[in-house]
């Protein structure tokens, strides 16, 4: 409570952002050839980037030694996108972790108790006691838990806008430049990326749907938004991997290894590794499906003036595709299909969004929230950028 | 943490003080004639006061439902001094407080677990993460604990100086105002004295000696200084329980209670009806006696210029007389008796104080202390008060 009132120094949260990092076990992948490269988000809605990023990226030589979280709220969760595939294990044993990783570069897995111990602890007793949202401890929480993968660099995916904790543009640069500084100090290449979540990233939302839509992107589809991102992302990982020279270097190397289907192949081959069913990428019947859909149509003609993202994420929610509370399971078929995003014309009666659900009452709660959600206005809105900021402290090589 | 750092508004202090004192039993004393009345005080040095004030207000027809604590740390607590004298018990059930009160008018006991919980909880809580020292909190656990006695009104003695927990007036009459303003807020008569703890008070420390001056209180001797304080406290408590007209005519039926002995035949009868050895008022062997003692003489001549009360009050606790930890037990036996008080002339080789004792090694500590904490100075130091304020603040009668 005193560091939410008061805040911290950029020392003291370092020091405190150590001494949790130190509260358990800290990977050593030096064994390992190369430089080692995460990315962490800090969570929104349809937000897939890390289904992506880390076959990418292995793809371009660079390591990813992925630890993730599961969905909590309006936001999804990796661990839980990764499960819609058939078999896939996210719970490996840190043996088997860094054996899929020597063998394909790449590997996702959840939490592990030997990690980070105190974050839990604290995060028990910050939940409980209205401390959850000072950026100091939010920075000391993740940044504990990433640099226990023992790597060398890590590239930050700070969301801002209506499906972000850090609803505004400030408040997400603060934490940024505070994670990128206790990154620094602690010895690690860091960078910030800080990008738009003011409305659903690509149009899937929802767990089966959401992989589907990752290997879209890998086939080289998708839709725009998501695919920017990706390259973006995906272009410091080369970099501050030492995989390309500079960021455009990355961006062009990252396509390639799209259209090449390079990126794809490194996917594939890390669900066998972790015990899935590599077919789903040929085949998206064989994820989860759910029984029936509905779809949403526009009352009135004009442009998508605005979406509330969080309300989206929020809907999917309560279609059982997230969690309100952490003991919740998911349901990996339902969620949410955009066919408009911000800008776009619609005409009255138009399909503005489809809805995969398995539960009728649950549908119609969604839908009324969807419905709401989503402005019509008579002219297009301003545009808002896909990435606001990039904050980067020391050594920008590109 | 919170309330440390932002505070609290009136109506928050009483609010918080109205929870806690609801999370357990409150007395209901109603069905008992008159008004009752206690007194409280924030702790101090030689602090003896509630052993003359309730058979005094009792005396002169006012009850004194009075639950208070033992010592910790270097101030001394009115539970140990009782239990000096052989057989009291301090640890009645409510039927035979009750008792005993509607029997002589003054009861004295402990805390029951009945009385306050959350402020038992809470406290262990402060303890623990550093959150004692704010006054609203202080506030709220002093009057949750008082308000359960079923009082009608409450005489607040707020120690200032260097043996007090408030070592400036300021603090002491910042503590002092929130305490009358939650009182009342509540609906009871409230006052609080800002009395003077940069001494001793008094001649005796040490729990049966402090019994021994408080007799001698009671039978019309005894320091100056003690029995003034006692004058004064006992008028605010037969002013506001409805024994006198003013505080001028409390005092004076006060001091006539003193000479006539009828309060200290109070005090004899509410020992023999809480189980103790009364013939104690009579004869002083009959307390615990230190083994043996020894003398501190000045080493200089000159007048007394300090005291510093708190290292006094921790050689006392260093014999045996007073609590480190919760958890210890104390000697009644040991303490330290003053012959010179702040102001008084010394020659060298004169006696400034006597240690009695049950160890040697603990003695050569407690002297040591003593000696330091003894200034000499070549003049007469400016006098202070020993009442520096009176704090009221509605229906001021005298």
């Amino acid at each position: 409570m005193a560091v939410v009132l008061r805040g911290m120094t950029r020392a003291e949260t370092a020091i405190l952002t150590d001494a949790m990092l130190h509260s358990g076990e800290v990977l050593d992948l030096s064994s390992l050839p190369g430089r080692k490269v995460d990315k962490h988000s800090t969570g929104g809605v349809g937000d897939k980037t890390s289904l992506v990023l880390a076959p990418l990226a292995a793809a371009a030589g660079v390591a990813v030694p992925m630890i993730s979280g599961r969905g909590l709220g309006h936001t999804g969760g990796t661990l839980d996108k990764l499960e819609a595939i058939p078999g896939f294990n996210v719970n490996l044993p840190v043996t088997d972790f860094r054996r899929v990783l020597e063998t394909c570069g790449c590997a996702m897995i959840g939490q592990t108790a030997e990690i980070a111990p105190a974050d839990r602890k604290l995060y028990a007793l910050r939940d409980v006691t209205g401390t959850v949202e000072s950026p100091y401890l939010i920075c000391a929480s993740i940044m504990s838990k990433k640099l226990a993968e023992g790597i060398d660099a890590l590239v930050l995916d700070v969301k801002t806008g209506s499906g972000a904790f850090m609803k505004s543009e400030k408040d997400a640069a603060f934490l940024a430049e505070l994670m990128v500084e206790t990154g620094e100090r602690m010895g690690k290449e860091m960078v910030a990326l800080i990008t738009d979540m003011d409305q659903p990233l690509g149009r899937m939302i929802g767990n089966s749907l959401e992989v589907v839509e990752c290997v879209e992107i890998l086939k080289g589809g998708g839709p725009d938004d998501l695919r920017e991102l990706c390259l973006e992302l995906a272009a410091w990982m080369l970099h501050l991997g030492g995989a390309s020279k500079s960021i455009a270097e990355g961006r062009q190397r990252s396509a390639d290894l799209i259209s090449s289907g390079k990126a794809l192949e490194k996917f594939r081959q890390m669900i066998e590794l972790q015990g899935g069913d590599a077919r789903v990428v040929d085949d998206a019947k064989r994820l989860p499906q759910a029984q029936k859909t509905i779809e949403i149509k526009s009352a009135s003609s004009g442009f998508i003036s605005s979406m509330h993202c969080e309300q989206i994420g929020t809907a999917c929610v309560i279609l059982g595709g997230g969690r309100e509370r952490k003991e919740d399971s998911v349901d990996p078929a339902v969620g949410i299909v955009l066919h408009k995003k911000v800008g776009d014309p619609v005409d009255a009666g138009e399909r503005l969004a489809t809805i995969h659900y398995n539960a009728e009452g649950k549908a119609q709660r969604a839908r009324q929230l969807i419905e709401q959600s989503c402005e019509i206005g008579a002219a297009p809105p301003a545009a808002r950028p896909l990435i606001h900021k990039v904050i980067r402290h020391s050594g920008d090589k590109h």
